[in-house]
C-alpha cells in the first residue's frame, strides 16, 4: 500500500487522486500541499487526507508519506523533486518532467544519484489501447516500424498557468507534444536514438506568446520517423489519435473522440449538462471511463508495483529527460527553421545504427519491387534489374 | 477487503479472479472449489489461493471466506446458493441466475429470507459506456424511452456444458439473452413491468438441441419495447451493441468490435498470435482492456462496496429473477408462436401503467405532428385537426 | 434516350428529376403532371419540361413521352398505372407499389397482360453498397444466409399525405418497411418464399392513427429470417443500416449517417445552414452525394437500359407485389398478435424448401459443434455423440 | 456530347473510359492511342472505339475527336499536350500535369496562348465528400482555415513506369502528393499564395531510387499551413483521408477505407476473390461505387460542361502548374533539408498577405484567451492583461 502526498490541488491533482482512490484501490492520498490554504483544505476534505499544508517541504517530509506525486505547474517540478530527494521520498512527476532538457537532466541525475525511485507520469503510454498495441509491435505484428504519429489537439487547457510561457515553459508543444513524442518513441523503440527534429509552430488563434499549434518530425537513427501534431485551437472536443506504420502492418488508435459511444440529444429532455462546453446538444461522443481510457489506472499500478518490487516502471525520469531534449530541439527548429539535432548528453540506447537496406533479392538478377494480383486476375511481379536498374513486369 | 471463495475454475472463474486481483485491488480470492482436483490445484496456484477442495461445502464454509462467488454451470447455481445460506455467506452469482424463473425465485426468496447479501453478476450492466449512458438516460437526455435494443452475438462459447441443454438450461437465449434483457430493462426503467414477450428462435447451424439464434421483443406496461438479438453463429468476432431511442435522443454503444482500435497485419511480422481464432491476419479489432470494457471492474467494486456498506448493489438476485422470468416467456413464445405473458409472482415496481398519450396540442384546434425547416428554407408545421382528423400543412 | 413524364411534383418527383438530369445523363423529363397548376408550372420551369398539365391522362398520352414515372401519393398509383396501360406507355413507379397486396397484384397483372414495361423504383436495392454486397452474397462470400436485417428510421416524412392513413395506406411500415423487406429478400434470395410474419407496431409519439414505430420478423421457407425496424420517431438524422449474417461471414452497411464524413461547426462561422433541421451545429454527418448514395443513379440506369434492351430490371412490379403481400401480413400480425401467413396468390420462386440440416459429421461417431484455439493455446474440438447426444471436448 | 480520344490504354485510361461510359453518360470514347498495337486494339474493342492507332498524332488529329484525354506516363504529357495544341483540340490531362514546374508552366502557357481548353484531371478535388466540404468551408462553417491535411498511402502503384524515376519524374510525392497539395490548397484558398515548403522524404522499403514515403508542410502567405503524408509502403489497403481545422470547426473525410461498409468473410464461402490483394479474408472494407467515390463522375461532368459552355473548370492547367511548383520545392527541401521557397513565375492570386492578429479584445484592459464552463460548473474566462501580459482567471 502506498501513502501518497499530492503536491498541487488543481485539475490534474484531483484527477490523479480520483484515479488512485477509484475502484478497490488499496493506496491512499494522505497529504496535500497547495499554495492557497483554502485549496489545500478543500482537497483534504474531498479526498480524506489526514494532513494538509501550504508548506511543500512539510508535506513531503511527513512521516506517513511513502511516495510524493508532483502535480504542480512545470516551473515548480525541479524544486519539488529536490525536496523529495532531501527527504528520501519516492517521487512520481506529472508530464513534462521539466521545462527543458537541462532541468530534466538535473532531476534525473539527482534522483539516480540519491538512489530514489522516480516515475514519469506519462499516462498516454499506459492507455489500454497503447499497452496492447505496444505488445503487438514488440511481438512483430507490424514488422519493422517506419513511422509513428501521435496527434493531440483540443480547445485549450483549463488552468491559467498553462497560457503563461514563464510558468509553463512553452505552449502546446510542451503541454501536448510531450505525450506524442513518448508514444512515438515507444513504438519506434526506446533504444533507438532520436537524432534530429524539424518543427513548425505558430500562434494562430490565441493572444499568447507561446505557440497554439505545432507540427514536427523526429528523425531516428535507424531511419524511422516520428511525427506529432498538437494544438490548442481544435474545435470539436479532445482529439487523441495515434497511428503506426510498419512493413507488415498498421495500427490506428482513437483514444477519446470515437470510441464506439455515440449520443444524440435535442437538449430538451431534462437538466442534462454535457461534460464538455464545446457542445451539449446534437451528436456527442462521451468516453465511458475517462480515468481508464486515459491510462491512469495502469500507470499508477505500474508505479506502485515497481516501487514495491524494486523494479523500474515503464516510464522513468530518464524517459522524461529524453522527451524534454526532443522538445528543446523542436523549439529551436521552430525558430531557426532548420533540422535541429537532439542534444542528449546522456544516452543509454543503441548507437551507430543506419537505415535498413531496401534491396530485397528476387533472384540472382532482380530485386523485388512488388508482387500482386491485379483486379483482372493477373498475378505479376514488378522487378528491378540489379545491373541496369531497369524496371520490368513479369507475369507469374 | 473481501476474501472470496470462487466456485468453479473454468473460463469465467478465471476471468473473475483476474479482474478482482487486477490493478491495485485490495480483495483476494482465497479459496477455490472445482470438481476435478487438478483444476482446483492449478487455479489455487495461479491465483495464490490458500485453500482448495473438490468439496463445495467445505470451501464455502471455510472461516477465512467472507463472500462466495458462483462461477459454475447454470444447473449448479441453486445448490451453491443454498449452501451459502446454510453457512451465512454473502454470495454473488454469475449470470443467468437460474435456468428458469422458478429456480431464480427460490434462490432470491431463500437469500432474502436468510438476510444474506445476494449480488447478480450482470457485468454488461456495469460497462463504462453503459454506466454513463444510464446516467444520461436517468437525467432525461433522451426524453421518454421508446425502444432499447441489445445485441450479443459471437461464434459460440468455449466450454462444452454450454452446448448441453440439460446443464445450461437452454441455448443462446439463456447464455446471451440474459445480458440483453437486463440492459434494455435498465434503460426502460427497472420499475416498469415487462408484460409479454414474442420470440423467434432456431437452431440454424449447430448440431445441438438448443437454439443457436434468437430474436425477441419484450413489451413493457408503459408502451416501451425491448428487443434482443442473440446468436452463437455470428462470424467476425464478438458483437456487443446496444441502442436506445427516446423522444429526445438516441444512444449507440459498441462495447467490443468497434471501439476505436484497428490493426492490420500481414501475419508475416513475427510470432504474433491474435486473441481470437476467427482471424489473426488482415484487419483486427482488439479491445484495449477487456476486463474494464466488459464491466468487471465496476461490477465487483459495486458488489464489494455494497456488502461492506450494507447497501443494495445495482444488480440483485431480484433482477436476476425478473430476467429469468422474461427468458421463460421467450422460450414459451418460441414454441407456441404467441406473445406470452411474463409470469412474475413477485413484482416490486409500478403497476397499472398505460402508454403515454401522443396527442400534443398545437392550439385549440390542432394537434402538432411535426415542425420543420425544409431544405428549400420553408419553416412549416404539419397539424391534425382535432375534430375532423384532417392533416394539413401550414407555413410559419 | 428516354423522354419521361413525371407524375407528381413533390419532394420525390423533384428528387427523381434531379437524379435523371444529373451528371451527363442523356435522358430528360419532358412532361409534368401535378394536381395544382402552379406546382406543375414551377416544376416545368425548374426542369425544362416542354409540357405540363393538371390532367394526368393528357400528360401520359403525350406523344413525346416514352416512359411514365409515378411519383404520386400511394392511393393514386393504381389509377396512374392503368392509364399508362391504356396508352401503352412504359411505366416505373415509386415505392410502395400499392397500398396493399391486392392493389399491387392488379397493377402487376395489368401491365403484364398488356405487355407493358413495369419497373419498381426500390432505390435502396440500388445503392452502391447494396449492389456490391449483393454480388458478394451471390458469389458465396457469406455462405448460407441466416439473417438479413434492414433498419430505416428518421424523424418523419416531409409531406402531409404520408401522415394520413387513407392516402398513404398506412404509416412507417408502408413508407419505410417496403425498403427493408426488399433489401432482406434480395439477400436471402428472391426465389425463397416468405412464409409468415410477426409484427409489433405502435403509435408511440405522433398524434396519428397509423403506426410511427414497428419491428417485424419475416420467416422464409428455407429457415432464414428477415427483420425490419422502422420508425418516424428517431432523433439524430436518417438512420439507414443493413446487416446480413451468413454461415461464413457478415456484412454491415451504413448508407447515410456514418459514411466517413464528419463535420464539427460552432455555427459562428457564417451563413451556413445545414441540410437537416435536427441539428445544424456541433457534430454533423453529411452525405457526399445523396443521389448516388441512395441508389437513384444506378436505379434509373437499370430501368432505362432494361426498357431499351427489352430485358427485366432488377426490381419489377412482381417484386413490388411480393413486398406489399409481406406488408399486409405485417399489418395483420400487428393486430392479431399472431404469426400471419404471407398471402401470395402468384408465386414464381422455389416451393417446398425445408431448413438445412445442422448435423455436420466430425467422424463416424460424432457431430462437430466447434473447433477452436483457446487463448491459452489449446486446439480443441467440441463434439456431440451421435447416439448418446453427449457433448464432449477433445484436444487436438 | 463529347467524343474523346484516349491517349493511353493502361489502368488509368481504362478507369476513365469506364467512368465516361458509366450510367447514362452521353459522351463517348471514340479513339484510342496506345504504344502497343494489341493494347490499342483490345481497348478499342472493350470500349467500342471506332478508331485506334499506335501513332499518337493520328489519334489526336482524327476529325471525329472533340476532346483529348491524356492518360500517359508523366514524361509523355508535354508532348501530347503540344500535339493537341497543334491540332486545336481541347485537352484534359491526368495528374500530375508535368514532372516539374517548368514542364507544367510550358504546357499551361502553350494552351493559354493557343486559346485551347485545358482541364486538369485532379479527381480527388471532385469527390462527393470534397465538393460538399468545399462548399461548407466557402460558406464559413469552419471560420478561418488554420490547417488542411491530406493523406494518401497504399501499397504501391500497379504499373511499372511509376517505379522508374525517369519516366515518372519522382516517387510517391509526384504520384500521390499532387492530390494532397491541391486538396489542401482548395481548403486554404486558391488565391492564397503558397510560400515555402519543408519536406522529409525517404526510401524506406522499396529497392528504388525515388522516395516511397514522404511528409511535408506547405506554408501559405496568410499563416495557414498545408500538410501531406504520402507513401507506397502502407499495409492495409488504400488510405485516403483529409482533415481541415478552422477557428470555428473541423472536417474529417475518409474517402476509401472506412466509408460505412464492412464485410467479414472466412473465405470458405465460394469462389469469391476480393478486389485487393492485401487481404481477401477476414474483415474487408470495400467501397460501394469507386468511380463516384473517387470523383470521376463529377470531374468529367465539370470538364465536359465547361468546354461546352465556354467556362473554366474547377481544376485547370494553372492549378496543375501551381501544384508542380509546390512539388518542386518539396523535392528540393527533401535534399537541402531547408524550408524552400515555392517558385511561381506566374501567380494570379492575392499578394502581400500577413497572418491574422490573434489579439481579441475582451474589454479595454484585457484580451480574451478562453471562455469555458468547467466540469464542476464554474463559468469563467481566462484573460491576458494588455499592458502587463499577466494571465488571469475570472469567474462570471
Amino acid at each position: 500500500m502506498q501513502r501518497i502526498a499530492m503536491l498541487g490541488s488543481g485539475f490534474i491533482g484531483r484527477f490523479y487522486a480520483e484515479s488512485i482512490h477509484g475502484q478497490r484501490g488499496r493506496d491512499r492520498v494522505v497529504a496535500i500541499y497547495a499554495r492557497r490554504e483554502e485549496s489545500a483544505k478543500k482537497f483534504a476534505e474531498d479526498y480524506g487526507c489526514t494532513f494538509w499544508s501550504t508548506d511543500m517541504e512539510e508535506v513531503i517530509a511527513h512521516p506517513d508519506v511513502t511516495m510524493v506525486c508532483v502535480a504542480l505547474p512545470n516551473n515548480l517540478h525541479e524544486a519539488a523533486v529536490m525536496l523529495c530527494i532531501k527527504h528520501k521520498k519516492a517521487v512520481v512527476s506529472t508530464k513534462p518532467l521539466g521545462r527543458n532538457g537541462a532541468e530534466a537532466l538535473r532531476m534525473m541525475q539527482a534522483i539516480e544519484g540519491a538512489g530514489i525511485f522516480g516515475g514519469y507520469l506519462e499516462d498516454l503510454c499506459y492507455t489500454p489501447k497503447f499497452l496492447k498495441s505496444k505488445q503487438m509491435v514488440d511481438n512483430g505484428a507490424l514488422g519493422r516500424i517506419l513511422w509513428a504519429k501521435s496527434r493531440e489537439t483540443h480547445p485549450g487547457p483549463h488552468s491559467n498557468w498553462f497560457w503563461d510561457k514563464e510558468q509553463a515553459g512553452g505552449g502546446c508543444i510542451l503541454d501536448l507534444g510531450c505525450h506524442c513524442i513518448e508514444i512515438a518513441r515507444n513504438f519506434i523503440g526506446k533504444d533507438i536514438k532520436p537524432v534530429e527534429v524539424m518543427c513548425w509552430a505558430a500562434t494562430q488563434v490565441k493572444p499568447i506568446e507561446a505557440e497554439d499549434h505545432a507540427i514536427a518530425l523526429v528523425k531516428y537513427e535507424n531511419g524511422a520517423i516520428g511525427q506529432f501534431e498538437v494544438s490548442w485551437t481544435f474545435r470539436g472536443g479532445m482529439d487523441l489519435r495515434d497511428e503506426v506504420m510498419g512493413t507488415e502492418g498498421t495500427i490506428w488508435m482513437n483514444n477519446f473522440l470515437r470510441t464506439g459511444f455515440e449520443v444524440f440529444t435535442t437538449g430538451k429532455g431534462g437538466d442534462y449538462v454535457a461534460e464538455k462546453a464545446e457542445s451539449n446538444t446534437g451528436w456527442l461522443f462521451p468516453v465511458g471511463d475517462e480515468v481508464n481510457e486515459l491510462g491512469y489506472n495502469h500507470m499508477f499500478t505500474d508505479m506502485f508495483r515497481s516501487v514495491e518490487e524494486g523494479t523500474e516502471p515503464a516510464e522513468t525520469f530518464y524517459d522524461g529527460y529524453v522527451v524534454n531534449a526532443i522538445i528543446d530541439a523542436a523549439y529551436k527548429s521552430a525558430k531557426t527553421k532548420l533540422w535541429e539535432p537532439v542534444d542528449l548528453p546522456v544516452w543509454r540506447g543503441q548507437e551507430g545504427l543506419t537505415p535498413v537496406s531496401t534491396l530485397i533479392d528476387y533472384d540472382a538478377d532482380y530485386y523485388l519491387i512488388k508482387e500482386e494480383v491485379t483486379h483482372d486476375g493477373r498475378h505479376k511481379v514488378i522487378l528491378k534489374d540489379k545491373k541496369t536498374n531497369e524496371i520490368i513486369e513479369r507475369d507469374l
